[in-house]
């Protein structure tokens, strides 16, 4: 299958040119990559200067929160309501072909463009922050201790509406040229996954012993809402 | 152990403004995290706006080199020799807290500043192909047919100097707050690694079996250079 593009409201900057065969629209394809991913790239312009910085994130509905703290360049910035570009990507796996050229990567990746805000009121943050939590194991946040209000306070949320924004997704094997699948060359997919390795305790456990979300961990069962 | 930064040659963008005593200067460092990764994310400035779109790297030296085609918008614009962003991030693991607010995760990544140039010369531009196809799977490049003249043509190689860099690191289990040691709660790290699955022939192989790269594929094993 080739790269499809998922636009929830087409604009010039959404608009593949290179395939626009690749075209398609749906919000499952979105959501199920935000939902699967939980780093994003954030990019933002310092003194008319590209900047991408990684960060954490929570969808909830038609909303993206990004989390920070108030003190990093980013959002010095972006608490005024800036421009941003915010780019999630999962790659599922390498694509050998049988000649250099045609070799490639399997992924999906979804391009947000807007105005990312800061988010003032209590309630609203207590609840980005809850998806925080949720976003990297599902039923964490009812366990642990929930922010104070000085913690809430020290946590800058920032709210990006999904709007303008598309979808790419690779799938499939190698697409060789006609004359080349003669070649002695073996060809296809390595997949790959972020899997999760056995859970390490802290030092000052005391014997609690690790949850099943700890030891079982997966992004395909733990997509947040 | 906190969040480390690695800078090549401190500026202004890259002197990490929040935490400066996790400054660290290590060229292995940044090395190491660009070899082990093989996406970045490269954020550009198009009409006074971010656009950050993930993409194929490799590094030669103390270069980096970015894969696209022509016809893509970002490369249109890079190919003028315009101000980049490339940030590379790698997810090691969820840090869970016995607070909401301690919450972290794993991570290493590098960000690059600098001015992307096109790179014309046919033999730079074979060498950079070689250290794409190799980055992904070392030893690939001999195995499979060479880029044709035309192929090469329709390549578009862009050329990212080594010189404003700095690396983050985060690594090692939760800080909790003192009285949070006592909750009857669960803390530690769930390790997170981009792990292959078996190889998936393609359809056309007529029995050629998967080499060793690609049934014991690791990243941790298979950087580039």
């Amino acid at each position: 299958m080739e790269l499809t593009l998922t636009t929830f409201t087409p604009t010039d900057r959404t608009t593949l040119k290179r395939l626009p065969k690749r075209g398609q629209f749906d919000h499952a394809i979105v959501f199920g990559i935000l939902d699967e991913a939980f780093i994003c790239h954030v990019g933002f312009v310092s003194e008319g200067k590209p900047v991408v910085i990684p960060t954490a994130y929570a969808r909830i509905g038609e909303d993206m929160y990004i989390h920070g703290s108030a003190a990093s360049r980013m959002l010095r910035s972006l608490e005024e309501g800036i421009d941003v570009c915010l780019t999630v990507t999962l790659v599922d796996g390498l694509v050998l072909a049988r000649s250099a050229f045609h070799h490639s990567i399997n992924y999906r990746s979804v391009v947000i463009f807007g105005t990312a805000k800061l988010v003032d009121d209590p309630a609203e943050k207590l609840k980005a922050l809850h998806a925080f939590t949720d976003h990297i194991v599902t039923g964490r946040w009812r366990e642990v201790r929930q922010p104070t209000e000085s913690e809430l306070r020290a946590t800058t949320v920032l709210k990006l509406p999904l709007v303008e924004v598309s979808a790419k997704v690779r799938t499939g094997g190698p697409i060789d040229d006609e004359e080349d699948y003669q070649l002695e060359v073996w060809a296809g997919i390595v997949p790959l996954t972020l899997k999760a390795g056995l859970p390490i305790d802290d030092e000052r456990l005391n014997g609690i012993e690790p949850p099943d979300y700890a030891r079982n961990y997966s992004r395909k069962l733990g997509a947040g809402d």
